[in-house]
């Protein structure tokens, strides 16, 4: 079981999702933004770095969209659904951005990694999005 | 003229949008991000705080996408207007939220203060948007 | 395997310390961020609320120095051990401050999970910081 | 008057060190954050891009660490003196290595305002480590 359901198993009021799902989401939004802070690095790092400055963008874009989303998704108290409805809408759309921009350059070990965490959280994002409606 | 302003005048390539529209939604974002967080730590602070965790709630989440905002608003290389598109409204969305909350206690000079920046950030975003399309 | 492992083995460069070491970390510190955000929230909804603020305070800056760790550790291309040793030392700073303040409400089960995210991210903040020098 | 100065005037409790003080500091802080972003992000779009994998990396880092200590002095409640000089100095030296490398290209504009951004935040950390000392 990891931190993230722990946490949420210690929540002491009621929560209007169910609560695995949430955790699952938190975990694929933690990993993807780890994954993309990394790429960008890696991409960097490149010694054909000047054709990988888009990917290197969207990762940025990408990882600090997913961190602030997880940390919505951490909150319980005072929920507001437009918000978190919001916040995981732009972060499907950056998780989709940067995985179609990384998957052009899956020659580069770290982007398909990268692209497959993107791929995965886009995919909960969405999934989190249909069990509130 | 602030930072923002300078940073932006210096990008050394074209960037399809009023480069001053952008600097004023750059400041109004970090404004609005750091009024939510000392709000929320003021909120913390009073004697009814039980009455004010939504607030609190609502001002952390904000200040959080502002943040990321901010950030993605100063990058301009590889562009991609969806996925800033979906964080303007992701934005606009939490300082709307976070300003009708901080609304309700404007007996708080905190929370005058902030419901002031949220929603000076929140049309400084829908604004942007418009200019988008 | 983990994708911040996944990630720092598919870094293209070499990296002077050893890699499980520093995914591990990462792992501990967004781990421990998560737990910290969550507290807060789950501290926020307690009926208690008004004898959790100072908890709540070093939850909201642990999750904040955590979060920025990891992201400083999960960048290798220009590295400068002067910094990385600063975040590093502010990091375990913030997770004893925290572990020592959510240490004291071990009654609530939150506090529990979070201390002992705190002091396993601060045991691993000093063990990279002993095998950086 | 900025909207640090005004949202540290409308704390109600105590602080123990001088709230002008720490709002320019704080001011100081969104700046240089957002300086570093949108160097590393121009950075990126130029040609020799290849030649500036160093600065874009330490901008990153110092765009981090300063966001995090503007939110750390953002807040007063349940103040923990260890935790804020751990940051501020942790601030500083990444002030410091950013400015230290952006000073090397300041024939590009953008990083000579970014230099300038970090050589008055990092004297403004240390400015408010003296006074807390």
């Amino acid at each position: 079981m990891t931190y993230a359901q722990q946490m949420i198993d210690t929540y002491p009021k009621s929560i209007t999702m169910d609560r695995t799902l949430i955790a699952d989401t938190i975990d694929s939004l933690m990993t993807c933004s780890q994954a993309c802070t990394a790429c960008a690095d890696a991409c960097l790092s490149e010694d054909t770095v000047a054709e990988l400055v888009r990917c290197i963008r969207t990762n940025l874009d990408c990882a600090d969209q997913c961190d602030i989303t997880a940390r919505i998704l951490s909150r319980h108290t005072g929920y507001d659904s437009n918000l978190t409805r919001s916040a995981l809408e732009a972060c499907a759309q950056a998780c989709a951005s940067c995985a179609h921009e990384c998957e052009r350059h899956t020659h580069h070990h770290h982007c398909q990694v990268c692209a497959e965490a993107c791929r995965h959280c886009e995919q909960a994002c969405r999934q989190l999005l249909s069990a509130m409606s």
